[in-house]
């Protein structure tokens, strides 16, 4: 039985949705390196295996050093930590690791301080303007490149972008816009430095893009991380339907108050996260989902998480309902950002009752 | 070294924290049960020993069995969560059990169900409507007294209640006249019932008016738990000074960006959490303090966390200073609200370099 907060994930679904992205990109004869990020799950990472997924992505040389007994090929798609030189010779000596560099001070450390050898990527600023290097200083780029050609340890492996600005997008044609501009700034680049790196390849694939486009021409390689969970945030985006999003925290329900049409669940911002956002002109950190047998069934948009504090969450439930749901019962909230509520959650329930572990 | 995101503590700030608190309660005759959801540590447990302390509250069944080792005295500060009936009636048949009840279903729940001895306190909702019964409805709480009393499992120990609406204040008035309102609903109540249950108390005591009240008559136990380590959101609420904030995330700077005036730090929303507050006219996550040789100095309120995604930290710098930090440093952050951020750290590191165990 579920006593506290559980996050729970539907396997058929989450496995849904990495075979429909994985075809996707082989459709589009494009490489898939999936974001790791998000689900955090060696086991998830054995799902991907299943269709036929080889190369990954994580955020941090700790998750990278999760995954490596399973991954044998992991970029860090995150700004290079030269702090963690230590952490990076020694994986580097075992895997094909392939880091991100956006800046002279750390190619210059690398280039002096690398044991193994590494490939890297130039992390280029797509639009997003949260990191990366401005494309259009083609000079900048080709002094890091050849600063970098010197290092026997060092292999440039392509150009990297992230277009996070995709958040923002609340429409398909928002969405699509923006994976053009970034795909041909990144098919510039690299037909700026094709004579004098031939195997270089563009790297791109935020979710809602990766999601939504039909066209990759371009790209080589694709890199979305959430579309493996989705969440309400992606759903307002266009990125999936509610039925696709493959987690939802279980919370006990501990009180009602009729008076103010409000439940209060144990299910607060150490189980959700703080991450909000607007449903119905109000800001929502979670909507309820229909409980079945095995899972959960629609979306009830009418009953949602209208704050949060540590540990508490407290839901808007119109009168109409209140009486469908008592104090004991459970809650199944459909997270606003899958991201964060995964990270907080030190494993996960399938709906057929298994725990999935993850790092933690 | 200091190589990822770590949440450092100062453990003579902490210790001076809690021994003021202490003494604060000691000098005004009443109890002190420190809630210990904000650090979730033995070892900082065993530091509220030294101060005579030998009562605690904490917010989960989960968190009251990772200190019921060291603590035989422990209220769950939370309405309680009847799914978890096998957790309560196994911890309190080792150690004195509070629980918090503001519902008849709960409450006829426990009776049937329990088959140990447990304390509970009624919840009152002081003013916050987030949680508990309202205190004008007496003949309800007459009717629940009455409903517990035929149950030789259950003992009231008093009323309890948490003025969270005090996070909402912004001066030391505002505070003070919460606290007076507070403290005189809840001693109105315990005169109501003094006749029928004698030994009863009255359990206060959010963080900002632990901290800012001088007069606690009418109140017999209190109950702050973020006073532990403040925080920037309680320093701007008038709790305490920025000297006073014992916790800080030490996170390495990964890139600069000249032509915004950004750095980016390894160090976003799975470190510090997404709690955000006002600073200056803009919105802040964390602002930078000096580093020193064991800890940190001054804040710099010129430097502060802007942005934040799941891993990154965006940092607004001022041209001035730019150049005082350099990739591969380290910026010491003064956390928004400090119970989320220590949540999510797996440790604690002492500026004096030892490692402190949580609940994780």
């Amino acid at each position: 039985m579920i006593t506290a907060p559980t996050l729970i994930i539907d396997e058929q679904k989450c496995r849904a949705n990495i075979r429909r992205m994985a075809k996707k990109a082989a459709d589009n004869g494009i490489d898939f390196r999936p974001h790791f990020k998000t689900h955090q799950s060696l086991e998830i990472g054995r799902w991907n295996k299943e269709s036929g997924i080889k190369k990954i992505a994580v955020s941090s040389i700790q998750m990278a050093r999760y995954f490596a007994p399973e991954w044998d090929d992991i970029t860090i798609a995150f700004p290079v930590n030269i702090r963690e030189i230590e952490n990076i010779n020694s994986l580097a000596a075992s895997i094909s690791l392939n880091l991100c560099i956006e800046n002279m001070e750390s190619l210059q450390y690398l280039k002096k301080n690398l044991t193994s050898n590494v490939g890297f990527f130039l992390k280029i600023d797509v639009g997003y303007h949260r990191t990366g290097l401005d494309p259009s200083k083609i000079d900048f780029l080709q002094t890091l490149l050849k600063e970098a050609a010197s290092s026997p340890r060092l292999t440039f492996r392509g150009f990297l972008g992230h277009a996070g600005h995709s958040y923002k997008c609340r429409s398909r044609d928002e969405v699509i816009s923006l994976h053009n501009e970034s795909t041909q700034l990144m098919t510039r680049l690299k037909a700026i430095f094709a004579d004098t790196y031939p195997d270089v390849i563009v790297s791109l694939g935020d979710t809602p893009s990766s999601s939504m486009a039909d066209d990759f021409s371009g790209i080589d390689e694709l890199r979305p991380g959430n579309y493996v969970f989705y969440d309400l945030m992606q759903q307002q985006i266009g990125s999936c339907t509610v039925e696709e999003i493959a987690v939802a925290m279980a919370c006990p329900i501990v009180a009602r108050h009729r008076d103010r049409s409000e439940y209060v669940i144990h299910g607060g911002a150490v189980h959700l996260s703080k991450e909000a956002m607007d449903h119905r002109g109000l800001k929502t950190y979670g909507i309820v989902a229909e409980m079945e047998d095995h899972g959960w069934g629609n979306m009830i948009p009418e009953i949602f998480i209208k704050s949060l504090s540590q540990e508490h969450g407290i839901v808007s439930v119109p009168d109409a309902v209140f009486e469908e749901y008592k104090v004991g019962d459970l809650l199944y909230i459909l997270p606003v950002h899958s991201c964060l509520t995964a990270n907080l959650a030190k494993e996960y329930l399938s709906t057929t009752g298994r725990i999935i572990e993850k790092f933690h």
